[in-house]
């Protein structure tokens, strides 16, 4: 089942995913400067993966990042996850997408089969249960799995996701439906297939949500770049598991400022990545 | 402004947006048979849009179908929408994209430039209004707008759009923080670039809506196929305008069961077409 392997990359590797967010902001100057951006970032992707794949739990990819440069940066998205799931590591696609019924299933077979297959998503649970339900086929399978936004990293989380609804905040009620959605396709250490999105940020939020339902795996953005640090991602944890903490621009662009930074950006994002699991460490045992 | 050209397209052709969710089902056999069904499909959509554009005000294009067929597909999604703008017409990009930061400037990117550009796109507002920030800028130069997921038209809408939020339905929330969102960004008659996409099928909520945001431009999916007919959707108009009404599989579908559907499957569509125009017409008038 996905979620026990999840489980025991994190058991053995800890808990750092490598959101590979890779814009073109983030490359050295030597592929900055190659004529095919796609290819350029591919390229990227790779020797990070290289240089990080025996020491994380799995790659997260930001598919808008390969949006944004057309049909060329979505095959260099279904090349980046090939490359990394051939080197036999977990992929979550980090799509956001949550839409209903036949447009649902439409994008279920886009992420869990064909070019773009991965082993986990990540979900926008606001049109409800019918953003979920297209993708049940896949979990019984139980090699597929969906992370489910319940309380995001921004700011403006508060607009609505912090409204109080029937004596709760709205975050809560999604938590809530997402975990009842779960409770069938829970793992041989209780972790669901549906495990939720909550940002490190609002650690109150991350804590209130961790007691209230152990069966969840969390997926957590937001540290460094986006300002959360060891501390307050350690409130994610059952006994130093059940969570994942994500980080992108901090091992990504890690080599920024180097003079050797063309050479040898695997390098400092390697470096980076140990100085991230140390940090996380010390909070955490 | 993009909003005023819509409302034009309205006055002139009637609220009839053709929904080009065109899955490999719809297509009539002789299409079907051949080897390469994302070229096939981009057959069927031009000749569906050369069959309907003197008779619709615009066309969405639904990007979870071509998704689901990989690279091959979105470059089909891609082709199909430049055809559609080359004829002049006004396209709606159905994304239902909500992301944050810098993600969310990558998906603006990805769908108001490059291979993917469209007029309009639909948008999540889940993670608050970090959903909408990254497209204001686009909206700014004023030929380009949104419609943001307000009431869908699933059952399941209710697990959290209707949630009592403060004496409110979330809905409502959603709603008014559009209205707000919209207020700097109107056209001429009224109209905001910033509009909403609400469900045919619950058609109190419609109303209620309608009645409360009257600077809203509405997008109505559900007509036809998921159950809605001209009285529910009439309750979106302000004088037969500030409305689209979507409908995709009763358009693209109307072929099946003919005989000579292989020749005149764009004919059928365009008789259905102009039916729901009369439909509709009947209950606005």
């Amino acid at each position: 089942m996905i979620i026990d392997r999840l489980f025991d990359a994190v058991e053995k590797c800890g808990p750092v995913c490598v959101g590979l967010d890779t814009s073109p902001k983030l490359l050295p100057q030597v592929l900055a400067a190659e004529p095919a951006i796609p290819s350029a970032i591919l390229e990227f992707n790779r020797r990070i993966i290289d240089a990080t794949v025996d020491l994380v739990s799995c790659y997260k990819v930001q598919i808008a990042h390969y949006e944004s440069l057309g049909v060329e940066g979505l095959s260099c998205y279904r090349d980046t996850i090939r490359y990394a799931r051939g080197k036999g590591t977990i992929v979550i696609g980090d799509i956001k997408r949550g839409d209903i019924a036949s447009t649902g299933e439409m994008y279920a077979q886009a992420h869990f089969s064909g070019d773009f297959e991965t082993d986990f998503v990540t979900l926008n649970p606001y049109v409800g249960s019918d953003a979920i339900t297209p993708f049940l086929p896949y979990l019984e399978q139980k090699e597929k799995g969906v992370f489910i936004l319940i309380r995001t990293s921004n700011i403006s989380a508060e607009d609505f996701q912090d409204l109080h609804c029937i004596n709760q905040p709205l975050f809560m009620h999604v938590a809530r439906r997402v975990s009842e959605w779960g409770k069938d396709y829970r793992g041989s250490h209780g972790y669901s297939l549906i495990g939720g999105v909550v940002g490190a940020t609002g650690s109150q939020e991350l804590a209130m949500i961790r007691r209230s339902f152990p069966g969840l795996f969390l997926l957590i953005p937001g540290y460094g770049a986006q300002g959360a640090g060891g501390q307050e991602v350690s409130k994610a944890f059952i006994h130093g598991n059940g969570a994942l903490i994500n980080a992108s621009r901090s091992i990504l662009g890690a080599h920024k400022n180097r003079a050797d930074a063309d050479r040898r950006f695997d390098d400092y994002a390697r470096e980076a990545t140990l100085r991230m699991k140390k940090d996380i460490r010390q909070w955490t045992r």
